[in-house]
């Protein structure tokens, strides 16, 4: 049975104060769901409705959560209600925002990391986050003024990556000391910058990209060591944040074999 | 004064089917409808809140409508009712889908073409169309199974390049017709396939995405000339088709040079 606490506590985590001050965040769906518990992301408490039960994936996914957490049974109309987004496919889960910091992470072998300065999108923030995993980065910096990225809509799109790599929201002084510190050569995504096949090398990236519409903002573009776009030859158009950074993520990712 | 017909259109174009009955559209937003005044896209009418007096560039777009169609006056609630997405940002317009179609379309000095195979998500199609546009494909084909191009969100997402770009909906055998007509080797986006720089060479290539879960039908994978892939060194993370088909569309588009 769902205390009146409890519901109370899952709408409240559609907003990114209420995330931040309790340190959960809410998923939904099978597939986030699995990959949140493959991950070993500490669950509070499950909602499942009967639509859980419909196919073997979801009902063995029922038997694991059983095992990891309340399962509390809701009707479907409950669910959909209380969920962030649609089609929560019968489950949605409260869990604690793994603890990511700064002075805890070791670079170690990672060649890559990827700072949002600005990202507005919560699906943007979520593909960033899922490219980043793609290609090898160890950390997704989110700079002030970045949406949150455990937001329901972020966490669906990430597709499970943003309960695999460390995802920070931190100042940039801080952040700059720390890539500073590790050997991490800053490059800014601009469509002014350099070719990204022309960047000047170096064994340790990190990439930083900017809002939808207005792309970096002054001061952090000021503190990037060199712009990098992606080559398209004269034309006016230009492409979504995820797709960009993709391609800049694929170019840095080969450049550091 | 909106009649009550043209507050019904307004409705009903949310649906597909009614969007395909009168080859009509739903656009919304400052930024959409300029883009789609430069395209040359024939507007019906267009319902505008006070919203769009609020800031010079709103007000500069409101003069232009006054000389491409009938505007009527709405509040921002009742806008906001009608809108297909979140923010229409005091400007909605019913416009017409421009006439495209294979039989009159010659690929020209164009190396690339975009086919979509059971894309589900409509801002997917719109972020894959805008990518396309980017890298010069002269065309964006959409086999049964694809959602509508034409969708409200699909519109937001592809940043006006639905409104530049010839977009067509077309049974397999007709495009497979007409690439083979027109010397495109046919190369299918699939996690199994070969680096995408070691693809066979060809002048002309049209690339195939499928479905965010399932990838490719089978019978449109069995016709493809080769399988393509981002190579990502063995991991075992995906992306998201439009990354991934952004990132494809960057090689393609360099090895056309």
């Amino acid at each position: 049975m769902l205390t009146r606490a409890q519901e109370k506590l899952v709408r409240g985590l559609g907003q990114r104060g209420r995330r931040e001050d309790e340190r959960l965040f809410l998923a939904e769906g099978v597939r986030v769901v699995e990959e949140l518990l493959d991950a070993g992301i500490v669950l509070r408490f499950a909602l499942a409705s009967s639509a859980l039960e419909d196919t073997e994936r979801g009902r063995a996914l029922a038997r694991r959560l059983a095992a990891a957490a309340p399962v509390h049974q809701v009707s479907g109309g409950e669910l959909n209600r209380m969920a962030g987004t649609r089609g929560p496919q019968g489950v949605l889960v409260v869990a604690e925002i793994p603890p990511a910091s700064l002075a805890d992470l070791q670079p170690g072998a990672t060649p890559l990391a990827l700072v949002l300065d600005g990202v507005q999108d919560p699906g943007n923030i979520g593909t960033l986050t899922r490219t980043a995993a793609a290609f090898g980065c160890g950390l997704v910096a989110c700079l002030p003024g970045t949406v949150d990225p455990w937001n329901p809509k972020s966490v669906r799109a990430s597709a499970g990556a943003l309960f695999r790599l460390p995802v920070v929201t931190v100042p940039v002084d801080e952040l700059w000391a720390w890539l500073g510190a590790h050997g991490f050569r800053v490059l800014g995504a601009d469509a002014a910058g350099l070719p990204v096949r022309d960047r000047p090398p170096g064994r340790r990236a990190a990439l930083v990209v900017g809002n939808e519409g207005g792309g970096l903002t002054t001061p952090v573009r000021d503190r990037c060591d060199a712009l990098v776009a992606v080559p398209m030859r004269g034309r006016t158009e230009s492409l979504n944040v995820a797709v960009a950074a993709g391609i800049l993520l694929y170019e840095l990712s080969r450049g550091a074999d």
